[in-house]
């Protein structure tokens, strides 16, 4: 019998169409499903639903809402789950998904494309069909299709911006790969799944990223309490770097702590774990309380706090979340 | 006769020595120089002056300067220079003294480490041979030396925390690499030269870099107007997306032009150029005045901002130096 798919549309370049003003999503999923060929379309029982219709840059807090409870609300009528979106925030879509989702007990594969399913060379056909292979694969957990692989959700970086090789598995390995073999599940590279699926999708947008550069003037952590702000990603320099001399971080870190803002430090260097025990600058900032984001990429950071800080306010829940591997997310 | 290299030490992992609290720098250039294996140190002249002594966490604007002016001096009295410097921030380092010593006729050439030069198995060694090669190669600019592999320097970022091949060359060919041939300079890579050296050290420190995540509030670009921010470097998801719906960013960025705030727009994509003529929203920016990142990298555009506000307040001036390549840090 053919595996059961749900297409879920969210627009991106993928149904672009060209306008006067660039590129436009235009396309919706019935025009989308019909451009793959019909010696693929039959091999899946395809349901298409349209349930947003944006450029990626505009999917925020309250679109991952509504994709979550899509999913959410047809994971056991469906084989498999299928989500077109924008490439430019997929990254930061599927690591939150992954949060939201987690124990979800089918496939959500998440892919787009670098040029328009309309154009004559688009990639979005591989990717498509790269997405439903892996949507009927019994493979559950949330997934990032694209240029023939397959990345685990909470694990993908989007790293060129043209390119059809255009996401990146950051510090782990690829979830599956397709060849001559078709598609090859890698499974030692699957998280242990998380028990039963509850959708919980509640989120804190009041987070913040700071991205350090040499001299940013620490005032700025006084400006994110004034606004606020319940939780602050950092990404350091290096394996965990922060500058305390003239400028004092490090002062702010404590300020920050006991106002009760949740912070979690990462690196500025796309590949490869931070360490905060390894320099002395790395191990102030720890006894001020941070919480050490290890090897996450900087979209599964920020998506993690921002649901983190949904769940609860405590603040030690909180950093119990940031100890565990909820999705696969984290290499402890 | 040998060439006479002046070697600048700053710090840095190279140089540490393990305290009670993690890593410290602690040995002077000559006690670095002086693990160097007599048969490398008899190729050159060396002469050591040590000008700083920090983890390079620490390098902010001021010691920026503090290189620069010393670069400067003596630029007429060696072959070439060779400067020793923390990994963390080499790459924004290297970036802002390709742009506040355009023109300098002999080879400055940064290096580092990932393992202290004290530890058996440490990379120093390899990437100190490199700098000194490059250093006493004649080829004139400011490079970036690491794992066999020389990078224009404002073309370098660090994109692993541990890895001996922590830098890569963005967007750009590599300016040499060692191999059995020796040193092999790849004329093709470097930039046409900038005409007389003049030390052009003024630098701007209000400069702010946002990494947009979905659903930043926009509230935040009124806070860096507050703070007198005179540059902003966003680093837009993809080719240049910002979201505008519910959060309107693109009308911030409107405000920011009418204040007098320099937006410069680049990728959060490690690879490859942004592009703001591609999709309506990258339109939208560009319409109110962003001056494009093009395939800069986030150090390059954070220092060249840095450094062109600190040269002109005139918004023409400023834009001029970004729809130039001053050192190579540019596709046009």
């Amino acid at each position: 019998m053919k595996k059961r798919i749900l297409l879920l549309t969210t627009g991106g370049t993928i149904a672009s169409l060209p306008t006067d003003r660039g590129l436009s999503p235009g396309l919706n999923g019935t025009a989308l499903a019909g451009l793959l060929p019909q010696g693929v379309l039959e091999h899946y029982a395809i349901t298409v639903r349209d349930i947003l219709h944006l450029d990626s840059s505009n999917i925020q807090p309250e679109e991952w809402q509504t994709i979550a409870r899509h999913v959410y609300e047809n994971r056991t009528q469906y084989d498999g789950i299928v989500i077109t979106h924008g490439t430019d925030t997929m990254a930061y879509t599927a690591s939150v998904l992954s949060f939201m989702l987690q124990g979800i007990g089918v496939p959500v594969v998440l892919t787009g494309a670098q040029l328009p399913m309309t154009h004559p060379l688009t990639d979005g056909l591989d990717n498509l069909r790269t997405a439903l292979a892996m949507a009927a694969s019994g493979t559950a957990g949330v997934f990032l299709a694209f240029d023939r692989k397959v990345i685990l959700g909470c694990r993908a970086v989007k790293t060129r911006t043209t390119d059809f090789d255009a996401f990146e598995s950051v510090n782990a390995p690829l979830a599956a790969t397709v060849d001559g073999k078709g598609l090859r599940i890698h499974r030692q590279a699957l998280p242990v799944p998380a028990g039963s699926c509850a959708l919980r999708d509640r989120l804190c947008d009041k987070v913040f990223l700071i991205k350090l550069t040499p001299g940013l003037d620490p005032e700025i952590f006084d400006m994110l309490l004034q606004m606020h702000y319940r939780g602050i990603v950092i990404e350091a320099f290096g394996a965990g770097g922060l500058h305390f001399v003239r400028r004092d971080l490090i002062a702010k870190l404590h300020a920050a702590a006991l106002a009760g803002i949740t912070v979690v430090v990462c690196s500025q260097c796309l590949y490869e774990p931070s360490d905060f025990s390894l320099y002395e600058v790395g191990q102030r900032a720890l006894a001020q309380g941070v919480i050490p984001g290890r090897d996450m990429t900087t979209e599964a950071a920020v998506t993690k706090l921002m649901w983190a800080l949904g769940q609860t306010a405590e603040a030690a829940e909180i950093r119990d979340c940031f100890d565990r591997s909820l999705a696969g997310e984290v290499t402890l």
